[in-house]
């Protein structure tokens, strides 16, 4: 409902003026004209901005209660530096929802000791102008004081044995801060409205305990997976893709290319480890550095034969940048 | 609102047949009559009890959208063997809120290897009489397979060092298992409405993790402090007293006495140490035996000096029964 909408419900008595007044500020500074209203051009409207949790939670909250009891709200929880991918996360999104909700929050407590946080990409403008072409309603962009005051939680959320394995295993404490903050997150955008989460199929391991936590904590979320998008050379696409000069990145081929030949049987998963253990960068002594390549039940994260079903999962070291892709075989 | 209130809203016109048939459902079939129906017995109504998380979450907050934007919800979670400990959280709940929902659940998650769960005092007819006569709307009372099918949670609420100190270095991981079914808890009673949760004052570390759970996850609810309730001689009430014959019930006041004479200024910590450690039961060899007796900042649980504003803890075995009791100072 846009403002001209609840203006012309109050005139004729459908509105009270209280319910009225409350519609209009669920509406908010910027709501978007609805086609009814006299012509207007259409730029697109730029997503509100929030920084405070409360904020967030309140804005959410009063703008799902204005659009009625069956109102819908999407949530793509990012990191910033958005690509393609994240555009394929928001726009199922919005093709699915009536509201749609992006956070953008670097969170420290996913990075480990030597890990990637001081310098991993940013770009806050070049998001906003890339959500408010894909019509995101709500941006949550909060500060690391907002969303950790008085210093990083002492409460956290524990990913158990699922996170100890793969990309756990080379990065101890992972999961359990990607969990305490996806947890936060997910506190915040619940509340009486169903809300639909999107996840990227790239972070396999990511998906598969954030939908074990929903089940194993009764979050009141759906969560829905995206499929990987890929450049068409077939690297996965990835935010840790700016760091990577020409010779990594056509050396990162090998990733997705070496996937692809186990899925289609066209080699085995030694022989696969093989071609990306010889890989080089360029002319320099450099190599691609193979930290794993597995396939897994895709529930469990248990070793398995490769049949089809099972998912292929790989994690490399390309130049000083780690990369991780999989394939369903 | 009332069933009749309902009806004669609909035949004036001002409920649709919709909002009726969805008001008469969320009152459910043991709403309880208003006064202003016509004159009927006033037995106190029995709480609807149900036992699946889904049913819980949908019917609190079908109930609680019945009774308009404003409603509030007050949750009290217990273990059921309620005493009258219980029965002054359920009373301030009730006194404060539009919906009372109490939980009754043994959480597995919480007892360690050796501990008292399978002895663990249960009533649930007794209970659901005691929450029927102190007007309680909804009781959650779920089988383990309900809040943990397909076995224990693989992701859980971790307390960190809140969680490692005093109860929990004797019951290792006990707070994990506290803090991973009130989350539980919380995520199915929140939702939109406001909802305040209240804990006893005598689990004081618990009381102090939960609230540092619901800050740190950013979790929707208010945590409401109820204070402790005595019997005539000082003994703070626990389901754990049941486990208690007369000698071990006579030798576990020292705990209560030492206690106060503590935060009287009569003994020293060593004293009052010593006072708990010489307890004989009875005429027995057994001893009350000193797990320990703390003074600490009731906000990190640091040890500190004796002084004002302070809280004293204690926790000792009576018997084969461990209680805890606490003073602030």
């Amino acid at each position: 409902m846009a403002r001209a909408t609840a203006d012309r419900a109050k005139d004729r008595g459908a509105l009270s003026p209280a319910d009225h007044q409350r519609v209009v500020q669920a509406l908010g500074p910027d709501a978007p004209d609805s086609p009814d209203s006299p012509a207007l051009p259409q730029e697109p409207t730029p997503p509100v901005v929030v920084t405070s949790p409360q904020e967030f939670r309140t804005l959410l909250r009063s703008r799902a209660v204005a659009l009625g009891p069956e109102a819908t709200v999407g949530f793509v929880p990012t990191m910033g530096a958005l690509h393609d991918g994240h555009g394929h996360l928001v726009r199922q999104a919005r093709a699915e929802n009536d509201l749609v909700a992006v956070s953008i929050f670097v969170n420290p407590l996913q990075f480990g000791p030597g890990e990637d946080l001081s310098r991993y990409p940013s770009d806050l403008p070049g998001d906003l102008a890339r959500l408010t072409e894909l019509g995101v309603d709500v941006v949550f962009a909060p500060a690391v004081e907002d969303m950790y005051p008085g210093g990083l939680p002492l409460v956290r959320v524990s990913s158990g044995e699922l996170g100890n394995q793969l990309e756990g295993s080379s990065r101890p404490g992972h999961f359990d801060g990607v969990l305490t903050v996806v947890a936060k997150l997910f506190a915040l955008v619940t509340g009486g409205h169903q809300v639909r989460a999107y996840f990227g199929q790239k972070d396999a391991q990511q998906l598969l305990i954030i939908q074990r936590m929903v089940r194993d904590l009764n979050v009141d979320v759906q969560i829905c997976p995206v499929a990987i998008v890929r450049a068409p050379d077939g690297l996965a696409l990835s935010s840790r893709n700016a760091y990577l000069n020409d010779d990594e990145r056509a050396a990162a081929l090998v990733l997705s290319r070496t996937l692809q030949e186990l899925a289609q049987g066209a080699v085995t998963v030694e022989q696969a480890r093989d071609a990306i253990n010889v890989q080089q960068i360029g002319a320099g002594p450099d190599t691609v550095e193979l930290d794993y390549l597995t396939v897994v039940d895709p529930q469990t994260l248990q070793p398995v034969d490769p049949v089809p079903g099972t998912l292929a999962l790989v994690a490399a070291r390309v130049g000083t940048t780690r990369l991780i892709d999989n394939h369903h075989l």
